[in-house]
């Protein structure tokens, strides 16, 4: 049977990941392809309870951040092994929201976690399992910050990681996840992520129908 | 203030560490040090989570060796940041039944997972945090082995991770252990742990004496 494609989505909170994905998963399913999409850190029974420690503890106690790091990274060892592997070998399309470039960025730039060390965790995790193609979901680091404050919750729920986080961090992860593309231009496509969400979701759509053939869109 | 001391102890299942540490443990109190004594995984509200999820995870579904070493690793970053290093600057005698060296041995020589991933990923977790000392409890691995299988436990409670291994993993941890004291012979020392409890106990107090001044042991 044909490998599947391993696709994923990048950016900082705030930026459309979630709705772009859904519209890519519903418009991919028309064509009568498999598909599976994945939200990270999550996706498994343990990665789902790895979820759960990095947000109680991060709100509870403190969380360092090299136990972060280590926790996202187990969290998608596993997800890689007991998810993405089996179901790319069945032929299925695999979407997900995030994967290692959000180490590389969120912990490697803005926590300032060595470089290297970053990659060499990132590439234990996944192992030979690299996504063909990712979308990196740009927009100006004010906006989104101010798209995340605006998020709806309910008022006596604490506040997650990333709404503490002040805006110099989501100028940081803008900096850090375009340097990436830059470095690997074959992989990551910047898409503008201001524009309206329909014509965000048809650039999305055509930028896959030109790197991945054979998909019909 | 003087800083503390960080001693470890190292060694298959079945090997004694838990009986010596607690006796080392009290006889260092009658001298009036402060004394810390922790196990790993755990140590800290996060690490016995994770503790949890690596019994609970690895007899519900499957585990696979990446997430265990990145979960192992998790633990022991939260454990040397939030108690180790604090208690360590309070002059307290830090005393661990396992560290770093487990993984070394369990996850990089048993489970075949390649070292030098393992050493960078162990130096990442730990920092600059290392032991001064590390007793490295010996005996041959069929006396581990009968000894692990029988342990008491409750009927009806399932085996853990260590109860479900052959006795070949037993022969490749001691000879990990081993390997690794032969590289670092200033830092571990090796204690036949066949002998009687009060022997081993005598022989660790005698060289902790020797390798440590000031202890007044």
């Amino acid at each position: 049977m044909q490998r599947g494609i391993f696709i994923t989505f990048e950016g900082s909170e705030g930026c459309g990941k979630s709705t772009q994905i859904t519209r890519l998963g519903e418009t991919l399913k028309q064509t009568g392809k498999r598909i599976l999409m994945l939200r990270e850190p999550g996706g498994t029974e343990l990665g789902e309870q790895i979820r759960h420690l990095l947000k109680y503890f991060h709100t509870a106690s403190g969380m360092f951040p090299e136990t972060e790091l280590l926790l996202f990274a187990a969290s998608r060892a596993q997800l890689v092994r007991e998810v993405i592997e089996p179901a790319l070998s069945e032929g299925c399309i695999v979407l997900s929201d995030r994967f290692m470039d959000s180490t590389t960025v969120y912990q490697g730039v803005a926590r300032k976690i060595d470089a290297s060390t970053v990659e060499t965790i990132n590439a234990f995790a996944v192992g030979s399992c690299l996504p063909e193609l990712t979308f990196l979901l740009d927009m100006d680091a004010e906006v989104a910050f101010q798209r995340t404050l605006r998020r709806p919750r309910s008022l006596d729920a604490p506040k997650d990681r990333m709404e503490q986080e002040p805006l110099s961090f989501y100028h940081a992860v803008r900096e850090g996840y375009l340097a990436l593309a830059k470095k690997e231009p074959k992989r990551i496509k910047i898409i503008n992520s201001e524009r309206p969400v329909t014509e965000v979701q048809e650039v999305i759509r055509q930028t896959l129908h030109e790197q991945v053939h054979g998909l019909f869109l």
